[in-house]
């Protein structure tokens, strides 16, 4: 971890308390990259419709916003719904705690942070004496917050050190500060060697269907002062062919027991395209990520997602009516094609023992 | 080529005469998928502006367009503007045709086969007598049209039995009836072995940035009635893992002599992930795309397109201000990822003797 040096601060706040504690506060990437917009929420359905909506994405992410945004909102719920004799039942509190936890459990049907955060909320609760309970929530939020930040810099840490002065690296989709509560995951790398003085271009997949690379990979790092590069998805093997680029990183959604991992669509040929050329190809992920009950990328569901994602560019319609979609949100990368797993218990390699 | 047989019509007619003769009739594709709609030209300057602003695009048919569009813009100086003692002086004709192909060959800077018509045309026109001019101009346009539309269909017969029944092929971009006169290249195995009744499923890759694969090929297999599906080009490898892909077809824009194709950006990336689940990759061709000047891949200049064709979404901003692009408009393939390269010459295999 940290060993006592200075915690890097994230570029900016994805996901934190608001100045007075009183709100959940989420930088809005439903704007992005346009404006750096930040909106507070304490009512649960705003905090649901923030989430469902994308205003905050990003599996850590939305796992610190869900456990924040329970605090806040049954504060709320405390002072202005309940009558006053009412507030002091705590057992009123307590129900209400597992109403607002199953509303924002709806909002993302498969975030599987959303749903870990929620249950360590509930559970925390549990032993929690009354008088302790809204203190004692609030804390275990915190907690939740500050372990995600420090998940993030270990990562960083412990993969800099693949980041070499003068070097060229590459990312696909946005595993960055954008994702989670610190500084990402795929791009914590990336934010410890730009803090150590290492100089390096990041080259950024634009991303599609979702253009996450182009509106928030490149937002972000820009924001930073790390120099990057957009392309098409198309553009990364040949740019690997060129030599410019020492180093892929990219981030996990889930990795199976054997090292198998599922990212997001279009991580498979970059691997293919970095094998090809002889590149290290490093996936970066919380060590939770792991699934011991997936024995390969084979058992891996692959989520299938709208046809409009394909359908529309903006406003305008680039796909002639009836003709259906393959529009995979994830891939499966086999354990062959990747060099190192770097979490923040280090860099470790097949056989997992998870 | 077609031996006898009634030549198989293209789905519809990218680039003809005008049912009168006197006008270059263009399937406008900047309106596509939305709008089948064709527009006529005969004033260079509309041809000029068609084939500028892409309603007309692909090197082959750029070349036919260029040559019929020479044809009905000197009958229409002619007509309009000349003095009619003037129109008889044939001097004055051969003048008006060199300062109408210049204006011709400088509306798409790069566009080899537009050169390559253009300069066909002044040539045949210096062996007609004066009194033959008008008609020989006519014929040699028509012939260029003819061997284009030939050349498709037989590069169609060459490449149809690697079609099997009940497969699934995969192309990128659009190397179709769009982008020639005929049935295309890339395209054209899928109509001769659709019209030979076999059936198969077409995947093709959307294409960034402009989404010719979405846009154009997908529409013009729709309307020939084989089934396609669109998806994004990051997609491609995780179904070629599947295995419901039994061939991948792709165009060409430049061959070198060592057999390494310069083709639309994505095209090395998808050849990697078709070796790599042993699924053939067919490159199809002009025999003239075979550039015995340019030894290997390494020797081709590649063309770096405009930012804002990553920046904007329809109308939409989905980059940040300042965020430098890396788009290029091919990438270059090795030969030893080819499998066969179909020219209306038949399948031919490296070392070629070009």
């Amino acid at each position: 971890m940290s060993n006592g040096a200075p915690l890097l601060e994230p570029p900016f706040a994805t996901v934190s308390w608001s100045a007075d504690g009183r709100a959940l506060r989420l930088l809005d990437q439903r704007v992005l990259p346009g404006v750096e917009q930040y909106l507070e929420t304490r009512h649960v359905h705003d905090t649901v419709e923030a989430i469902r909506s994308l205003a905050v994405r990003g599996a850590p992410a939305i796992g610190v916003a869900a456990a924040l945004g329970l605090v806040v909102a049954l504060e709320h719920v405390l002072e202005h719904e309940l009558e006053p004799e009412h507030a002091l039942l705590h057992s009123a509190a307590r129900g209400e705690l597992r109403g607002l936890a199953a509303l924002l459990d709806a909002s993302r049907p498969t975030a599987v942070n959303l749903r870990w955060a929620l249950q360590r909320m509930l559970r925390v609760s549990e032993s929690l004496s009354d008088d302790a309970l809204m203190r004692g929530l609030r804390a275990e939020a915190t907690r939740i917050l500050e372990e995600d930040r420090a998940m993030c810099l270990a990562i960083g840490e412990a993969g800099a050190s693949f980041i070499t002065e003068g070097s060229g690296v590459l990312t696909h989709c946005n595993a960055g500060a954008l994702a989670t509560a610190g500084i990402g995951t795929a791009l914590a790398p990336m934010y410890v060697a730009h803090a150590r003085g290492v100089t390096f271009h990041v080259f950024a997949d634009e991303t599609r269907p979702l253009l996450q690379g182009a509106r928030l990979t490149s937002w972000e790092l820009q924001r930073a002062g790390i120099p990057v590069t957009v392309q098409p998805d198309g553009a990364a093997a040949s740019l690997l062919r060129s030599g410019v680029v020492q180093a892929v990183f990219v981030g996990a959604d889930r990795i199976a027991a054997n090292g198998d991992v599922a990212n997001k669509v279009g991580t498979y040929p970059l691997a293919l395209a970095a094998r090809a050329h002889g590149v290290p190809f490093y996936v970066c992920a919380p060590y939770s990520t792991f699934d011991a009950n997936t024995a390969t990328g084979d058992d891996i569901e692959i989520e299938h997602r709208h046809r409009d994602e394909i359908a529309l560019a903006g406003e305008r319609i680039v796909l002639p009516t009836h003709v259906p979609v393959n529009n995979p949100a994830f891939d499966v990368t086999p354990r062959e094609l990747i060099t190192h797993y770097i979490t923040e218990r280090g860099v470790l390699s097949p056989p997992f023992h998870i």
